[in-house]
């Protein structure tokens, strides 16, 4: 083979993506937990998952790829040029199989569409690889039934042991250990692939869940992180008093000094950036009686920012603005979760953004709002994503809906990545 | 017997309250239900209250009162002097016996204990009565285990009818057929009471369940009336997204604008007379997860006073400042409940008062901001009502308390004026 430029090994790849075997693919991913109303429940370890995980594998057989799988049910596909060992490190990109109780068709399996696609068409213009290339379908990425969310990419990357969760049980009372074990043993598993094996770098396609390139009219997000993300809890305690009895400047009524806080933090925290998102989702009053003035209300908030120094100066904000609120009532302000900006590999951003320009695909840069398995990999290896438009931000709905032609330009902006990286000798 | 004026009348029944017995006797009715905490669950038709309503009848027995007992389990005993028939109207005093599951030992109780004070002080002042006296105990006035509440009075003036009701089951699927029919069966009934029989006027003595009498100082409340109440349940509806990649600019959030609407609506109707009461006492959000924007809130709304015009203005006031509280939500207002406001009888009211002031006890002038069984004595007889203190305003909870001595002083000033009315001949 002739010494190619770049551009040509983005061109000649590309080329090769078949936005005709890409929908089909996702329309055969969509008939395991397929749901009458056209989404999707595909939770993890369920019958519908092994189903999918079987398919899957059997997609491998018919490229030649090599099927190895992980103690959590991560699954990895392996396509190794010729005169490289099995043990030799990967590039690797993929996404998950499962979805939420109401899902669609796209969130997860457009990524591991991609990823077949990607080596489909590696295969189809005969280019010599440098280095292996992987697919990986991480386990339970949602957490719906188990949580917490992206457990298989956590637990591959050694941020949690899976001897910590398998005693967790559904909602049906099913265990996760045993839900687990029949995934196994029903699987067609390959090789055992052991944790912490590592990866040369590591991309992933997943859909945006928002609206934002939807509405721009760009298909295709090169994604620079995964904003950070802190959960509050906070409880107003006052004292149940009877509607009718109780004079107006008598009341510590929690409800109206809940209410105060919560406008007080949408005025307070709105940001003409854009990049600040606070979300209040939840509110439980107690007794909860529309003849009683509440006692205690609780409710929960949810801020989002690509720099944790904001995330901090929020939250100093937040236990202010609420306890400044406060008339009659006492607050608590308690912190439940948080989880740090994750930036991506500098080095894959350009590479991701210079295959884009080899195809003439328009980009933009931009940061996730949602939590991907790829937040789990930075750590690891270098790492990066793109993102297709959701069609008007619609996600974990069975109207969940990405246009062909996006998605197909977006499977060729990874795949034609994935050829530069797996073709550098450097 | 010489001719005595309405001064001395008072004095002399007055002077035969004896505040030893009314706690003796609010003490023995605690028994039945009583709580471990001190309070008592006595609910409607339950073993405890027929245990309680047999223990009322050998008061009646030992006292040479007549018992009546109507077919909803209203119970009546009756004083006739000399010369009366058994069927010739009387004057009527009397609350209800049942509580509430967490109830204290006042609500309902120090009404009936009042009663029979008041007829023991008229047997032993040796008044010669123009009428007959009847003390009366309501059935089922909290409604906690069969609403609505005041079945009892309501069904007695032919608000409702026993026939609609019959079928309700209680939480533990008994039905109040059944109930109903065990208690008249395990009851000392006395003779058959028709519903509708006729009163010459009907006085109620019963705690305030709110804090202004303990707040002020004054033992007696006379009331005016009973402010009127509207229920609204508000429905926002938004659209749900995920709190990570949905940008401010783009939600329908429904917490956001049911927080803004609820606020507007405090602030709107702010009340400087006090009069009106305003409580949001339940908000639930749907689907009430801290990571996804609102699709759905539903909150009450309960507004009082005691003129149905400012009602009818607040109502209008409460549609009108939700719709504009909408940015990118819709609102739905609906009526759930509408009770007028109640005035009591102004002759009552000015014989409560003379006895009052014969007896230099001190009293102000109120409205209820709870329902009585009185209410539905408004349109079938002359009705009045006082109020005791609640310590701290708190009842419908094991530590509802009454001073004895303010206790004391309205039960002087119930027994004067059933003594007024009952020796009137004009």
């Amino acid at each position: 083979m002739a010494q190619m430029t770049k551009a040509e090994i983005s061109r000649r790849v590309a080329e090769q993506v078949s936005s005709t075997r890409i929908s089909s693919r996702l329309a055969e991913l969509a008939r395991f937990g397929g749901r009458s109303d056209g989404g999707v429940n595909r939770q993890a370890y369920s019958p519908d998952d092994r189903q999918a995980r079987n398919y899957l594998a059997r997609w491998a057989d018919e490229l030649g790829l090599t099927t190895f799988t992980d103690p959590i049910g991560n699954q990895f596909f392996r396509l190794t040029p010729a005169g490289k060992s099995l043990a030799a490190p990967a590039w690797t990109t993929g996404s998950h199989l499962d979805s939420q109780p109401t899902g669609g068709r796209f969130d997860g399996a457009a990524g591991i569409v991609a990823a077949f696609e990607t080596i489909t068409a590696l295969q189809n213009c005969s280019i010599q690889l440098a280095h292996p290339v992987e697919i990986v379908s991480w386990a339970n990425e949602e957490g719906s039934r188990f949580p917490p969310s992206c457990m298989g990419s956590m637990t591959y990357v050694g941020r949690i042991r899976v001897e910590d969760y398998q005693w967790l049980q559904d909602a049906q009372g099913n265990r996760l250990s045993d839900e687990l074990y029949a995934t196994l043993a029903s699987t067609q598993r390959g090789r055992n692939r052991a944790f912490g094996t590592p990866m040369i770098g590591y991309l992933e396609l997943h859909i945006e869940q928002g609206p934002i390139l939807d509405q721009e009219g760009i298909p295709v997000g090169i994604l620079e992180g995964i904003q950070g993300c802190r959960w509050f809890y906070i409880t107003i305690n006052g004292a149940a008093r009877h509607a009718g009895t109780t004079p107006m400047h008598h009341r510590s009524d929690a409800v109206r000094e809940a209410v105060a806080a919560i406008s007080a933090l949408h005025q307070a925290l709105e940001d003409v950036t854009g990049l600040l998102k606070l979300t209040v989702g939840r509110i439980d009053t107690h007794p909860g009686k529309a003849n009683t003035v509440a006692e205690r209300v609780q409710f929960t908030i949810d801020i989002r920012h690509p720099d944790e120094e904001v995330l901090e100066r929020a939250e100093t904000a937040i236990s202010s603005i609420v306890e400044s609120s406060m008339v009659r009532c006492r607050a608590d302000v308690a912190r439940a979760v948080a989880h740090k900006p994750v930036h991506f590999d500098r080095g894959l951003q350009q590479r991701l953004a210079g295959a884009a320009a080899d195809l003439r695909i328009p980009t933009t840069t931009m940061m996730s709002g949602a939590f991907h398995d790829a937040m789990n990999l930075t750590g690891f290896c270098p790492t990066a994503m793109i993102f297709v438009p959701s069609h008007g931000g619609i996600s974990h709905h069975p109207d969940e809906f990405t246009r062909l032609a996006d998605l197909t330009a977006g499977v060729r902006v990874l795949a034609a990545t994935v050829a530069q990286c797996a073709t550098a000798t450097e």
